[in-house]
Formats: structure tokens, sequence, C-alpha cells
């Protein structure tokens, strides 16, 4: 099926939502003018349905193969990627100063959600790749920034990110990759990393690893681990990928979905011959790992629009066309198109306002990153309380609405040739990396509900107080601060129980207030199907979602002390 | 990762919420007797656990074959099934008249959950095979039953329901097979039908196709359709499979999941030389198919619960290997196996509670398909109103828990190898077929609430009412009575569109009941682990989900009008 890029929808959000006219009212984004926003959007949109979207069944079916050459895509990636590269769509939001446009973050948030509408596997090189940006920009050196940045910043070499080994998976304390000085300002990198997304890869000429890594008699856990930036091929004396650096890759993973996005298992320096540059101080690998990780946090909430997006114009095209039964009560007996259909109607309705809810968090959130980096620190602040709940209720909602997709679509929803099982097989690993959803919500209520004593917390929800109009959407917002209240005054056993909960609660009271904000900007385009839908799809948010979240607040209010009535081994009783 | 039945669970529920022990004591169920009753658990159980569990994984890996000699199973599927039929399991709730044992048929499924959590997708062919034999005990001639009924009750031969053709999913009506009368009392049958599991296999000596058609000059729509018994091979005179039948498998469709099950496309009478026999009153098609499918409803809901538990297993068995960072608050920084974090536990706990109450509605339901056999005519009405919910809340909470048992596996659950995500694949076609769950819901708010304009509910809600004790207990079952009665007042498009809302409502309010109910009978059993687990799990549902069900009354209550608020082609805007 045909990808309709929604640019009116994402036009909409950014004005709306993130704001862009007011960020492009500074000097630094002053290039964000109308014209440009528009012709970035409908050019990414061309682009990518023209170009990617009709690769993303063979992504699934045929997927990226390990050969004796290393990984090797399905025909017709590589010159996808070139078209991607040669278009200029990765250099977006990249620094200016390393060859890239310099717009709002907020702007490249709507190409890399059409890219991935597109083809989400295929679009989480791109993905990776920005971390890898983000990790040089704040802490590389100059001679690192002015080696590496300008090739990531086209897309001409990839990026990835690795975190995980076999017996460290949220616990990166735990990790055990060596990296030992050889005396020359360079390092040897010795061990084996798992989940590295596009580990390996024929589409570029050089693959960035950045690689968290223990140095010798460093602290144990989390404090003695390091960053390196790891190439694929050491680049040589004209800044050229040379020599092959002792990167092997073990497997790819046989994973239920993406299977265009080659989930390698890299083994670092099995000939000893691997070498890696340190990226910030020693012993700062967490700090800049967070560099890497907030951001491609947000882009893996946006996964969860991308999907969402997708499966819901599936869903709608085929519920037009598909004729089934008379309509319920009608006069008539001639069968109608299924969307006639009240639970049909139901469900895409559902779809329709859970995916602009998910794309309003994520953009909202987006929007801070551009004010933080304007230097304003509540902005800052904002974003870090928001990255756990766009990562985590992003990703819950991208599969919720690849879930509901396969409903409407009946038997035919569960053939692999449909497409949309694709969807949601594609979609589930969104809420594990990059931090599980779970890691996100013991985020929030750690970290995020302690800065400032819950100051944070409560000026989102001052803001949301000022904007709510629909008595639900009050009584939810209400509830948060209850919720939020409480948690700040439990130990932190009872707060990671309730965190999830919460996390969703506080994520659709989120959701809700800008729901209703992007109702009343809709009032002012007159009735244009566009603004009929928004505030249909506002309204059943606003109506059917918000209060099914207040259903968490015994939940969200309950101790630990019940999960742990029994133990363990009683589980498995 | 083995699996270990659940007998211990099994019993007690069939004890205290199917009510075994008063079904023993009347003539007909007087063989179900405390002996009896834990010998076919346990010898079910040790039979599935060491037979069919280990051929779950090729089942999903190699799955079903099309060959030129039609549909083969994997290696190992053929003597596991001989096994099935040897040990005497698909007899338990047979007619004793035709070789069976003439068991409840609440205990018959407690026999067919432990089949579907060892492998789910080989069980489809018992499950169907129960459909055919329902049809025939109630609608077939003495002769059609001495013929058929023996050998499909000890599953020598298997059965089939063939529904679907391409033009008509949901809309039965729209059903164009032909049947033409042969002169000498049988039928022609020409037509093909689309989504039949174990539409052909190796497996069984003949297959006895339950076929819905329509016969000259009948009116169209449902009226006009009438069922047919269909044979792959025809009797000879010894009444032994005979001549082919000319029923051709024109493909095997490739699913998400479930791959150890072939779901054939099955083509009837390509060379006009298919025969069938008319089952019941010609044009009483619809009202037979309804006899194999409310059996055959129940029995999509119990895999639900079969793939909760088994998912259940697993993902308990992983969170207490894997070790992972050092419990939150804990002053020993040691690792702890994740189980011992609160998240990890609410999740657990969640499966745990999710899974005992999806097996206690289905368990109910079966018990009442008891008593309404025994004669009891307001079981009769109990069963009905409790079938959509059975099948419908009970795969959504199988499809809840495989999909939660993923999560916990973290990166590992997205591995195919783990097994995590063939549950979660395989249980999603069980809220599709039978009856999509929005047509339960329709079901449900149509027909079954206006069922003695609500007298069925109302007596539902008294009992409910007459137990329950939490006070969220309580406001959920008048949520539900509310709902109820404002559903009845209401046009259908109304109804329709809050259907699923109250479906699930009303399901958890049962569940709630039953939960409590259960918790009540543990108390008795002292501080054994399985009492604790009992207590613990029944209180978290009670306390935590009963809740979130009464967040969905704002929807429940809303008319279909937001839903129509736009058109149909505005959704595509």
């Amino acid at each position: 099926m045909a990808f309709t890029p929604p640019v009116t929808e994402q036009r909409f959000v950014l004005d709306h939502v993130a704001g862009i006219g007011e960020l492009a009212k500074t000097d630094r984004f002053a290039a964000a003018s109308d014209d440009v926003v528009d012709a970035v959007l409908e050019g990414a949109g061309q682009f990518a349905a023209g170009e990617w979207a009709p690769l993303d069944r063979a992504g699934d079916t045929v997927g990226a193969k390990l050969t004796d050459k290393g990984v090797v895509m399905p025909d017709g990636f590589r010159e996808a990627y070139r078209g991607y590269v040669d278009g200029g769509w990765g250099t977006i939001g990249s620094p200016e100063a390393f060859g890239g446009q310099g717009l709002p973050y907020a702007l490249a948030t709507a190409v890399l959600e059409t890219l991935g509408s597109a083809n989400m596997a295929f679009a989480l090189a791109p993905t990776l790749t920005v971390g890898a940006i983000e990790a040089l920009t704040h802490h590389g050196t100059p001679e690192q920034q002015q080696a590496y940045l300008p090739h990531l910043a086209t897309g001409d070499w990839t990026g990835t990110m690795n975190l995980t080994e076999p017996q460290a998976g949220s616990d990166v304390g735990a990790l055990k990759t060596r990296a030992e000085p050889r005396g020359d300002g360079s390092w040897s990198i010795k061990g084996t990393k798992i989940y590295i997304s596009f580990g390996d890869h024929d589409m570029a000429d050089n693959i960035v690893h950045l690689v968290l890594a223990r140095t010798p008699d460093a602290p144990a856990g989390t404090k003695g681990l390091s960053l390196f930036l790891v190439p694929k091929y050491r680049l040589d004396a004209d800044g050229r990928p040379g020599a092959f650096n002792d990167i092997n890759v073990v497997s790819i993973e046989h994973k239920m979905g993406l299977h265009g996005s080659p989930t390698c298992v890299l083994s670092y320096g099995d000939n000893d011959d691997c070498r890696g540059e340190l990226i910030g101080a020693e012993g700062g690998g967490i700090a800049a790992m967070f560099t890497m990780m907030n951001n491609a946090r947000l882009n893996v909430g946006l996964e969860g629009v991308q999907v969402a997006e997708r499966a819901t114009q599936r869903a709608v095209a085929y519920a037009r066309e598909r004729i089934q039964s008379a309509r319920a009560g009608s006069p008539s007996r001639e069968p109608v198109a299924i969307i006639e259909h009240p639970d049909v109607r139901r469900m895409l309705m559902r779809m329709k306002a859970q995916t602009q809810a998910a794309r309003a968090l994520v953009y909202y959130a987006a929007g801070q990153v551009d004010r933080a980096n304007l230097g304003d620190a509540d902005a800052k602040k904002r974003l870090d309380l928001l990255t756990p709940l766009a990562k985590a209720h992003g990703t819950d909602l991208g599969c919720e609405v690849a879930d509901i997709g396969i409903q409407v679509h009946g038997g035919m929803g569960y053939i692999e040739e449909t497409g949309a099982s694709q969807h949601f097989r594609d979609a589930r690993v969104t809420r594990i990396y990059e931090g599980t959803n779970g890691i996100q919500a013991a985020d929030l209520v750690g970290r995020k509900l302690s800065m400032d004593n819950g100051a944070t917390l409560n000026a989102l929800i001052a803001d949301m107080r000022g904007g709510a109009e629909a008595d639900g959407l009050r009584d939810l917002i209400n509830a948060c601060e209850t919720v939020g209240r409480n948690l700040l005054s439990v130990d932190i056993e009872d707060r990671l129980a309730a965190s999830y909960p919460f996390l969703t609660m506080l994520s659709v009271a989120v959701c809700g207030w800008l729901m209703e904000r992007e109702a009343k900007a809709a009032d002012a385009l007159g009735d244009s199907d566009f603004a009929q839908m928004k505030k249909a799809a506002a309204r059943f948010y606003v109506g059917q979602i918000v209060p099914e979240a207040l259903g968490l607040k015994a939940a969200a209010m309950a101790p630990a002390d019940p999960l742990y009535a029994v133990g363990a081994e009683t589980f498995a009783a």
C-alpha cells in the first residue's frame, strides 16, 4: 500500500505544539522560515514515499544477511541510502559548521518520522547516526569533530551505539569490554557487544562505532566506563577509510521483526588489532552515553509515531475498501464498507487519536530540545522530564496502534502478505531497546521526579492545569499531582512499583492537554477535512482515552507490598 | 523451556469455579469422581508436557508444508497425534454412546487447556474436531452419528469448520458455495473456502469437513444456508475411508504465527465430484453452525488461557534466572534476579493474575455448559451471555500476557530463539477467528443483552453483587449495571459503539468476582505456596485491574455520535 506523508499534520503540530514559528524568530533558527519548513516536509515526504517505502516489505521478507563479506542489505537499499545522503536528508538538524543545515531539531524529527513511516527498519541507520553526532558534538575534541562529523552529518558514514553485552543488559555497570592505552594516545579495544543496530552493512564507506568500555584499574560499576570511538576502517593520512580495524560480525540476530535492520553481535579485537579513540574524559562514559541516549530515546519514541502513522493509513484504506455486512439498524440491506460499522469506526478513531497524541508528545519534547539548545534552562528540565514519557508512551502507542491495525483487517491482518502484521512485529522492539519502558518509568520516578524535589513536575502540572478545559482532563491532571506528591513521600521500592502506571497517567495528561490545544488551533482553520478530523480525534481522546488513564490511579497509589506478598519461588509454584 | 502442567490450579478452579463436585453428584457425571478428575489432569499433563510441548518450536520454525501429496506436518507430529488418540485424550467429554467417556465438559476444557499450553497450534486439531462432534451430536441423523461420531470422538478422524469465503468474512450471509441435490439423497458441493484450520494434514485417516453452503433457490442471506458434512475420503461400504472426494488444497496461508496449524484454502468440487450430506434441516445451516461455534468460541477463549499459562511460566523462569542490577534502595550492591525488581515483579504479578482470571472466566462458562446439558435453563442463558466474554476477553488476556512476557525478557524477548515471541505471534489470531472480538462485543450488546430484556444480565449482576466484597469491585459491578441499563435504552448504533468497552468492563467484573471467590477458598488451604500465590494474585487483580476497567465507563456510556463526527473519507485526509 502506498504511503502518504502526513505533511499537513506535521506542519500543524510543528506550528502549534513544537512552536517552530517562535524558534524561527531566533538568530540560530532564522533559516526555518515557513517556506523552508514546507519545502523540507514536502521534499522528505516525496523522497521517503518514492524511494524508501517500496523497500519496506523486502526489508522484512528478504532482510539483511550475514555473508563472508559482512552484512549485505536487500536489493535497492544501497541506492536508496545513497539517495538519502545525496538529498541531504540527514543534514537537517546537524551543525552547520560540519556541513549540516542547522535547522531545528523539531524539523529533523518530522523528517525522521517520515523516513521511518516509509521504512522503519531502514530509518534506524540515520537514527543511530544522530546519536554518534550528538556524542561527538558534545564530547569530542575539535580534531575528532573535524575528522568524523562532516561524514556523519551527511550520512556518508553511519554511526552505532555499543552498550549491551550478554551479561549486561539494563545493567550497564556490569560491562566488561576493555580498553587499554597503546601509548600513542589511542586505545586497544577488546570485547563483545550485542544488539548493535546496523553494526555492519554495505551502504556506507565507513561505520563509526561508539563503544562503552572499561579502562585498566577503573573502578567497578558505571564510574569505570569510558566512551570510545572505534571506526570499522581506520582513517588514513588523508582522513579516508583505510585499514580494517579488527571488528568482526559474529552473527546477526533472528528477530521477530525489523528484519531490514541488521542487529549484530560484534567482536572487537579478536586479533588484538582494534583501535579506538577516547571521547570525552576517562570515566566519563556514562555521561557521554546519556548525551547519545537521550535524543536516541526521543527518536525511539518517534518510532512509535512512525509505525502508528503507517499502520493507521493501512487500516483506514482497508476499512474503506472492504465491503462487509449492512449497517446495523439501517433499512437498507446493502453491505457497506466496514469503516461504517461502529466498532470498526471506534478502532479507527482510536488509531487516529493515539497516533496524533503520540506525535504531539514527541514533537513537544523535540521543541524543548531546541529551546534547551538555545539556553533555556527550564526547557532543558522539561525535556528531561518528558524524555521517558516520549520514549515509553510513544512506543506503547505505536504498538497499540499497530495491534488495532491487525484487528481492523480481520483474518487478513494475520496473513503476512497484507502488511499489517509487519508493523506489529516491527514495532514490538521499540518498547525494549534504548532502555526498556520499565527503565524509562524508573527514570521518571527516580531521577526525574526528584529533580528540584518535584518542581519540574509541578511546573508542568501548573501549565497543563492552566490550559486544560475538559473536566475529565482536569481530573487526570489533579490525579497526576496527587500521585506525584505521594511518590515523593514514599520509599524507592514503592515508587518503582507505581512507576509504570504513573508514567502512563502523566503521558496521557500531557497528550490530552496538547490535543486540546490542537483542537483549539484547528478551530481557526474553518471546516477543512483536516480541521474536522483533528477536532474529532481530540474529542475522542479527551472523552474516552483520558478517563481510561484515570483508572490507573489505584495502581499508581499502591505500595510495593502486594507485589512482594509472596517470594520469587512462589511464582513458579 | 519445559512446560509444567498447572494441575493444582486446574483442580482448584474446577472445584471452586466450575463446581465439578456438584456435577459429580448427578447421575450423568457420576464418573467424575475425585480420583478420576485427578488422574485425568495428571495424565493429560504428563502426556502434553512429554509428547506435545517438545514439538511446539518445530511447529513454528518448520511449520506445516503444502506438498504434492497434500499438507505434511513437521516430523514427530504424526506420532504425537497418534499418542493423543491412543491415550484417549480426545474422548473425555464426548458422548459415551459413541466411545467417549462422557465426563464433564469442564474437565475436557482443562485437558484441552493443557494440550494447548504445550502446543497451541497442534491443539487446534482437537479443538476443531470438537466443533464437528457438537454439530453431529445435535443435528445429525442416527446414521450419520453412527458413521462419523465414533471416529471423531477418539480423534481417529479430525473435523474442520468451513465458513469463510474470500468475499464473506464476518458476513456469513454473503457465502456463495453451492450445494446441489444429486438425486440419491447426497449433495454435490462446489466452492472455495478460506481460513480452514487443519483443512488438510497427514495425521489422521480422514478429515470431516463441516461446510456452510447455499442450496438451489434458497433465499439470499443467512436463511439460505445449510450445513453439509463433506469427508475428505468418502466412506466405503464398510464405513472406511474410500474414494477421494475432490477436495483440493489450493494453498496454505503465510501467517504471522501458529505455523504448526495449516490454514488452508480449500476448493470443493473442482471436478464436479465432491459429495456431501446435509446435516440438519435445509436452511438450518446457521443454527447448526452456532451449535459448533458456541463451544468453539469457548475453546478459543481457552486458547487465551493456554498461551497465557505458557508465557507466564516462561517469563517467571527467565526472571528468576536472569541476574541484573542490585535491588533499588538495598544496602547491598550485589545484582539480583530481575524478579526482585519492582516493575518486573509487577509485570509477573499481572501475568499471574490475568492468567488466573482468564482461566476462571472460561472454566466458569464451561461449568455452565455442563449445567445446560443437564437441563438447567438458567445456566444455558448465563452461558449464552458469558460466551462472548469468554471468547473476547479470554483472548484479549492471552495476547496481553504474551505481550508482557516479551517485555519481561527484555532484548531476549525479541529474539526468536527465546520462545517468548512465538507465544505473542501465535496468540494474536485468537482475537480474530471464530468471530472477531468486535463481533463478540456486538453479540453481547445485541442478541445477548436483549435476551429477556436484560434479565439474564441482571441475574448475573445480582449474583456478583451478592458475592463481591471489595469496594472497587462493587463500584465496577454497579457501573456495569448502569451501562447495561443505558445500552438497553439507546439505539443499535450507540450500543455497538459502546460494545467493546462494555464487554471488557463486564468481563473484568466477572473475573474479579470469581477471583475473590477463589481467594476465599484458598483461605481454607492454609499457607501453602499455592494458596499464597492465589491470594496475592486475587488481591492484585481486585486492587489494580478492576479499577482500570472502571476507567472504561466513559467510553461505554458514550453514544456513537463522536465516531461519526467526520465522514469515512475524512479519515484518509
